[in-house]
């Protein structure tokens, strides 16, 4: 007999993970290894740990642990915001009327606003531990930012953040964030470094863009004494980081013996998914267990779905190792009406393993219908979801209509990964009845992905 | 021997309270009734529905029934964004090397980011049960505007907010939030009343004010058919939904066998204090057990400390009945360089009895101070305060950090009753140095408090 399930599954401090999870290490076919952009040969140890925390470069190239212990502070850390819930979504199942059972793992309890923060504090203890002074990073919106201004805070650690131009004078509430928390936030490009004063030299009016606020951090970091780079997405390790969200999501299901049919996971450079999806990954590599997953893409910045799979270059700038991925080409830039996040012309080198393998599914959709799922399970739910987020709602809703029709009464998991306050001029623009979608043409992909390097 | 005591105290479903408790059958004062603003007598059952929904009239009135049973459907909505937490701030108490324990009951893990949503569920399922087509209200920084959005968006009510207009322009983020979950927000004055008409004639360039959005409101409800007017704090009733949040902070601290010594919550207009200390208070009153009880309110609107204890009215336009309570005139307006909310003129007639009767103290802090502790408290606990709920803060690390000195072993506990991810504004007037406090003068509340009406 299984009990009955309460409306939010919170885990026992006793039940949490004190391990992540490092699928890599179960995985049969692993991921093409990182190149050097300079020799584009594997990168070493060495290379690596001058521009991470030496700890960091380790989890980056370990395929053999399938389980690496979380350091007793960063589980104290833990403690404060997690775990975090396990909802049944009672009220849209009834809204719906449909026959699937519908949870979601609610990752947006913290003054972050998202689950950046698992990584964010990893990152920053092994800074902390390796005695560095402080850390750099850009952000865009600033999710990882605030993430990562709040881990610095918490282990007395400098957070140098270079943010967006654009982002840095219209969204000023995520900045504000960020000092509240003792971060420096610079617009970028800036005066601070080279590539910022050479690009303010050649484009004196410029926006800025995630690509040059990427190599900002890199230059500062790598030339400041006691510095090391920080990336919220993409890597190995911000994937292993965020494999807490699938573990306790796991033990969470198991504790009330409920199996998933699906699991649903919005898809940017791919942490969120990566983590969430990890044990479930794990079991089906492992042939334990069987389950459809999915990722789910902006039709706007559609990597997996429309994009090829081969080495190129993670920023724009060209100063990070090269990474084998589904890509848009690191030209590639999402349409100027794209919302919210999710705009990375990659995909973690993982999960695109996993993809081309035919582990898991991909799926794109158009942010005026994510915006409506948003919209719906808001009212519903009572969360007013992140932009980002809603691209799993959106599939989540799509499975369980489907269930309404077929009957079949599926269970259906998928990750909210965060809260969408900051993300009002969006919601305004739907609400005005002025969003619009942007699906890039077969040439714009074509003509982007023709300046990938020449390395397959 | 007690368990230990984790970070994050959960009740189980089950021990979810499944009543409200009702205070004042308990005082052995009770409050002074509330008067007919056109007759002066005490309001009649009949007069209150006019305005309130029955239901809510009768809870208003109850004096005599120790508890009133929540009714299904609120208690299935408050499972979606509760049991709030009953914090443990191990890591505040470690930064701050007190040998106190400091707790705190968390309030802003949902998205109207605050404890409005308690009775907001409450009055808008009263007025759905009563068949209703919508209610009214007003909302200055929004707060209570999203609570009522998100509760009528869930039981398919039609929901009017008059928003003060210089928060309407300014504050576009909450704004935005109500609309998603479907309201109408109206800028207050506007044409769409008779008083809002009147004074955009006499002040056509006027910035709104709380009191006119209240007239606005309150003549929209009862001259439409089918609404009722709804308020988030003051009234009886508030403080009967809100007693949720100290009923379930008595249940996490019996569960684990901890006894506070003092219980500290902000204070407004009262809802979210006679919220928090209802059943320690209970309890005070019954003779069971004392506690030491303290409210904490902004220097620059000090009601409890430096207001005259007498009958007001409650709203600047003098269209609500009159109450006695601790009150600096209905024509007080704190400075303009107050950030944040608790800017209301009077207290809750129940609090305002128990202070009366040395049941309570309470103190008043002056708002740089304020964002210190807010500032403190967030970089070591992780959640961004929202400047009420820091005045609370402010007055727990005065507590917690006299017990240094003493080397008492204190158990403090705490409301934080939201999140300040939309008052950024005031967090960066704070980081750039710019806040500045104000303290009226004895010559400005006394000529307030001079018009108060003669009915004492």
């Amino acid at each position: 007999m299984s009990r009955e399930i309460p409306y939010k599954i919170y885990l026992e401090e006793s039940e949490m993970p004190k391990q992540w999870y490092n699928l890599r290490a179960d995985m049969k076919n692993k991921p093409a290894p990182l190149l050097n952009p300079e020799t584009l040969q594997p990168v070493t140890y060495e290379e690596l740990s001058g521009i991470f925390c030496e700890e960091l470069a380790k989890q980056e190239l370990n395929e053999t642990d399938t389980h690496i212990d979380i350091p007793e502070e960063i589980q104290k850390f833990y403690k404060m915001y997690r775990p975090a819930p396990l909802v049944r979504a009672y009220c849209l199942e009834e809204k719906l009327g449909t026959p699937a059972k519908i949870y979601y793992k609610f990752e947006g309890n913290n003054t972050s606003g998202s689950h950046k923060l698992n990584s964010a504090i990893a990152q920053a203890y092994y800074a902390k531990k390796q005695g560095l002074k402080g850390v750099t990073t850009e952000t865009g919106a600033g999710q990882w930012g605030t993430a990562l201004s709040m881990a610095c805070s918490y282990f007395d650690l400098d957070c140098q953040v270079y943010m967006v131009k654009v982002s840095y004078e219209q969204k000023p509430f995520r900045r504000e964030v960020m000092r509240t928390y003792g971060a420096s936030v610079t617009p970028s490009p800036s005066e601070t470094t080279n590539i910022g004063r050479q690009i303010l030299k050649e484009h004196p009016g410029t926006n800025g863009s995630l690509g040059c606020a990427i190599s900002e951090a890199v230059e500062k970091a790598v030339s400041t004494e006691g510095y090391r780079y920080v990336l919220g997405s993409v890597l190995n390790q911000v994937l292993l980081h965020q494999s807490i969200i699938g573990m306790e999501t796991k033990i969470a299901l198991d504790k009330y013996e409920i199996v998933p049919d699906v699991v649903i996971g919005c898809a940017g450079g791919g942490s969120n998914l990566g983590g969430l999806i990890a044990p479930f990954m794990g079991e089906k590599i492992r042939g334990e267990r069987d389950y459809q997953i999915i990722a789910v893409e902006p039709a706007s910045c559609p990597s997996m779905t429309r994009g090829t799979y081969a080495y190129d270059y993670c920023d724009t700038g060209r100063v990070c190792p090269l990474q084998k991925m589904y890509t848009l080409g690191s030209g590639f830039m999402p349409s100027p009406n794209h919302a919210g996040g999710l705009r990375y012309h990659g995909m973690s080198a993982t999960l695109s393993q996993l993809y081309a393998d035919g582990l898991m599914e991909a799926r794109s959709v158009e942010q005026s219908a994510v915006f409506e799922a948003a919209t719906q399970f808001a009212r519903v739910e009572g969360i007013l979801p992140a932009p980002e987020s809603s691209h799993a709602i959106r599939v989540a809703l799509d499975e369980a209509l489907k269930c309404k029709e077929t009957g079949e009464e599926k269970t259906i998991v998928f990750g909210l990964t965060g809260t969408g306050y900051f993300d009002m001029f969006a919601y305004e623009k739907f609400n005005d009845g002025k969003m619009t979608d942007y699906i890039p043409t077969d040439e714009e992909i074509a003509a982007s992905c023709a300046k990938l390097p020449k390395v397959n």
